[in-house]
């Protein structure tokens, strides 16, 4: 029974967390916590976790978090860097859904989050949570830094091309398209139904705090640096990440469809959760709700050389608790896939 | 031209009332005021009002707005009643949009908006601002309370019946559904598109303080005091009331469907904005989106007796900014559909 | 192992059936039938099932549906009842999920339906499927009724007050909301997402097919005849029923809201999925979105005596899918809930 | 008084064309035809119309239309050119708001629409209606090809940059984003709500047929023939095209982002319906919400030498219906921004 803890429980992470650890028999929630809530029930709070949790929320105590074997940080960044140290020493594993352990330049990390980190030490032990491309490292780790939800849909849908040199990394553009959930379960009047369901929008068009975290995972998979055009945009639904990624085919290279439709499913052909979409299927948001699922489709325009990877997550399951989840069970060396084999919800 | 000043116009009818004035000619808005936003043009904070409104939020202040000829108020409820009598005697004249001037029972209305009322010698002067019940007296008028959204559907909707003397007032039933604008532009969790689309729930089950203002509303227009069983819903749209409202036919009387469609007809057959459905069309909230037209169809049920009235309204145009204006023009003598002919936006 | 077939799996409660079926251990899909898709892959018409289902979509063929222990009819009325009497000689289960077999008086269905009912005979052995009144008829039953989407929600609603003789049965309201999904996976214009959303509308105004139904369940439960206004509403989402149920107190009895909450929590403390929620919490149909509970407040209202029940459900789980899937496991002595403990999607 | 007649009205493009035409006095509305709902009161099938249209549709009559000044096809391509040259030679000015006339290459259109072109001796004399550009030629134009929704949208945003010569037309990429109305209102399954809603996606992968439109215009304003990428996406949202769009500074220039903004509002600054917005603000769908405005918002981001610019309009509106009528304002000589000032919706 692995005895697992949740601190910032109340966010959509957290909740998600909830929802989809609640229902297995192996995992036993010990701890959930959120200072705003503490002494609420959690049923009483989120009633569709009625009959599935007794426990009531409380503050995040080091002691009564130090019994667990896993604890996950759904919290904001900037929160986990100051107990992760603690919880390590007391021999708990750690899978954190914030930014704090993600980049591992910690000059950059802390231009873009605005904060000076307090256990720069723990970066490099850090290790980034994406199963397809660090597994091994995820096996023995202490720490794991889950990636962002852009990140993940990003990172999975250029990942083969980089690897494979066959792009001109000079010219790459990721269109990112995101539902609402993602700016979490907090007041605000930008996320209000009222303003954000029927428009749609580009923000932090300047610069998104994602960028910098897929340039880190792009520039390691390609072999010449890339140069990048990151552009989030919110739109009006609940949950999902659709990523339109951009890349000229290499001067001097020969592509075709077969090539690249054989050089994804190889890539990902030992993944439970990466699915290489046949051409003709293109991936819709929807049919990855709920589930741990990235769907990918690669194209190739031969008008114009273009090749454009359609890449789609739950922002909220593989963007973030999913793959949460996916990380402890490879670090506990439980089965990869244990209660994450759910189908997405359509319609 | 008429001066007119809004008094929180920042909110969600306040941003109505300035998208319905703005193109007026015979209009010239003088004095928009927000204390948040104070200083910021009103077309930065709202770029859908670019190149139609030039001012700049200000903070109320008592003798700019008695330059005006009219002054709105989009303000939550407690805030009207501290600058009316001022404004009353520098002559303006006043349009509240929210709940202070509504109850003419200053005993139920400090119960319910649990306030003391801070001058309600002028509750007397008040008139309802239901122009289809009140007209006479609202020409006249120096104070016009704006009914509410709810209100204004579930009477409108109620009215020809309880005249008419037709219905058994004892089991008065008002299921009305409304859109999340309803709920106001404030930071907020439960309104979070995340929180409020693909869902749907009553509120304010035991009691809402729109019960009373409609009680006050049917119990005038019928020979018997009503027992009126109120309930709202947030449904996930952004506009809309839907009022579905239900009554056994009194015993002893006969009805059939072609008197009550005559006597609807015929009690609204002056009324700009009221428009009675002939038997066979029933309404739709996005048949007056954006509009300022309660639409009504009147049903009768032959298998149990009853009548169900079914009457849809925008809440914020005929719910709010839209018939404060008609307010405004039957005040002033203006013709009472002056900018308010705009037809609803489908799809 | 359980051998299952579904009939018109393409429709919306077909996809629902594969989603609750295709992760369970103990039940094996052996035929899914759409004449209009026959041929595809399962996983191409629907991609969220891909790495699930294996099968494609067959015509119907009694030979190889008699196979099977259990067929479902995921299809329009008017379908099973040419099907099943074949496959029940065969030894076949059945759960119907249409309308074929809901109605005991043949002339009200075939009023209702305009067909001539093709086995009336089986009408009488057909038990109708709603657990928590029919439980030990469904264990022995080959042939199960599964109830409507608006039955379920307003049947689980009123039964309590109707086995207790509580309220006067003269003037039951049932006014229910449904998402957009009830009305199935086939080409219309009026469910078109620019037609359906941003808007609310009733609907059937003059008579529901579910109308019938539900009053033949309620007159069942009560001990006199109940005169019901049951009246339909289109909402902007995509799943769930919302019912909201009003009833006066019988004149004579005393009612408080203790002995309400008690009688409902008496009347469902052993069923697994109605779950009655304490005095202050009240249902939104997300808290059941994708789940199989009925969730229920029940409310007393001191002030004009009336009672207001709330009562949720997903109209594709415990409005028809989730708990054809019960009645199945009840037919074939499987744990009630086995395939049906998955938690409600939020947000 | 210009006499109007409208072809294919019952579609969305049609409905709008009637509610922005419908409240101007100088407008006489003549003629509205569907074949499928000919003898159907126009305001029985849209209610929104009611009281402002007394029209029934008719079937399309060649000598009836002959009687209006001008003629609006709001219908599918290969409709227009069947009727056009009849109406041309009655003396009708014609605005197309479908694609027959706006591909100057006739082999290309009949490529893409899969059609030969009924009366190609047509398409020289017709004027591209994008007032932005061709202003003069509409004012003489007998015959006006109302550009598509993504064209206008990507058109204005890109033209400024193209027209300088700033960019490398080598990797332009237009990344379109478009609400579920550009469908239009017809019955299918891919655009229930149930299916559009709470989903995102590509679609069109390998080609649209917007795509020749777009570079069509493009190359006119370029000195070197451009290689766009051009990807439309579907997003649950009934109004609205947000398009993205990406260049690379061209090799050896410098930009800045104060001499991009200068460029953009010089080049649009007498254009009563483009608006460049400040830096800073970015635009949303929902500020031009029923407004016939394109919003764009020109950004530089110096850590790549990327240029992005953001480039809003309503579909109906400035994409289609607004643009109509823009055009026919010029047409005629009127005031061209007559009957075009209503302000978004908002929220």
């Amino acid at each position: 029974m692995v005895k697992v803890g949740i601190i910032g429980a109340a966010g959509y992470t957290g909740v998600e967390l909830l929802r989809l650890l609640a229902t297995r028999p192996d995992v036993s929630l010990e701890v959930v916590t959120s200072r705003e809530l503490r002494g609420t029930a959690v049923a009483t709070m989120f009633p569709s976790l009625r009959g599935h949790i007794d426990l009531k929320f409380v503050a995040p105590d080091a002691a009564e978090l130090g019994q667990c074997d896993v604890v996950f940080f759904a919290t904001p960044h900037g929160v986990a860097m100051h107990t992760v140290p603690d919880l390590l020493e007391q021999g708990v594993r750690i899978v954190d859904l914030s930014a704090d352990f993600r980049l591992q330049d910690v000059a950059v990390w802390e231009r873009w989050y605005n904060t000076t980190h307090h256990c720069p030490e723990l970066i490099k032990e850090a290790v980034y949570g994406l199963p397809e491309v660090n597994r091994q490292q995820i096996k023995g780790a202490r720490l794991v830094a889950a990636p962002g939800c852009y990140p993940t849909a990003v990172q999975l849908g250029f990942l083969p091309l980089l690897e494979a040199g066959l792009v001109d990394t000079d010219y790459l553009i990721a269109d990112a398209k995101s539902g609402v959930s993602g700016a979490g379960r907090k007041a605000s009047v930008d996320f209000l139904m009222a303003e954000a369901n029927e428009s749609l929008k580009a923000y932090a068009v300047s610069g998104h705090r994602h960028g910098p975290e897929i340039e880190q995972g792009l520039n390691r998979y390609s072999e010449q640096p890339v140069n990048l055009t990151f552009m989030p945009h919110l739109t009006p639904m609940i949950r999902g990440i659709f990523a339109t990624l951009y890349a000229p085919v290499k001067s001097g290279n020969e592509v075709n469809v077969d090539q690249l439709q054989e050089l994804y499913q190889q890539r990902y052909k030992d993944e439970p959760f990466v699915d290489v979409l046949p051409q003709g299927i293109h991936p819709a948001t929807r049919n990855v709700k709920g589930a741990n699922y990235c769907q990918i489709s690669v194209n190739y325009l031969p008008q114009n050389g273009r090749i454009v990877v359609l890449s789609v997550i739950d922002n909220l399951v593989k963007g973030a608790s999913g793959q949460a989840i996916q990380n402890m069970n490879i670090m506990l060396g439980i089965d990869e896939s244990t209660g994450l084999d759910s189908i997405a919800l359509i319609p």
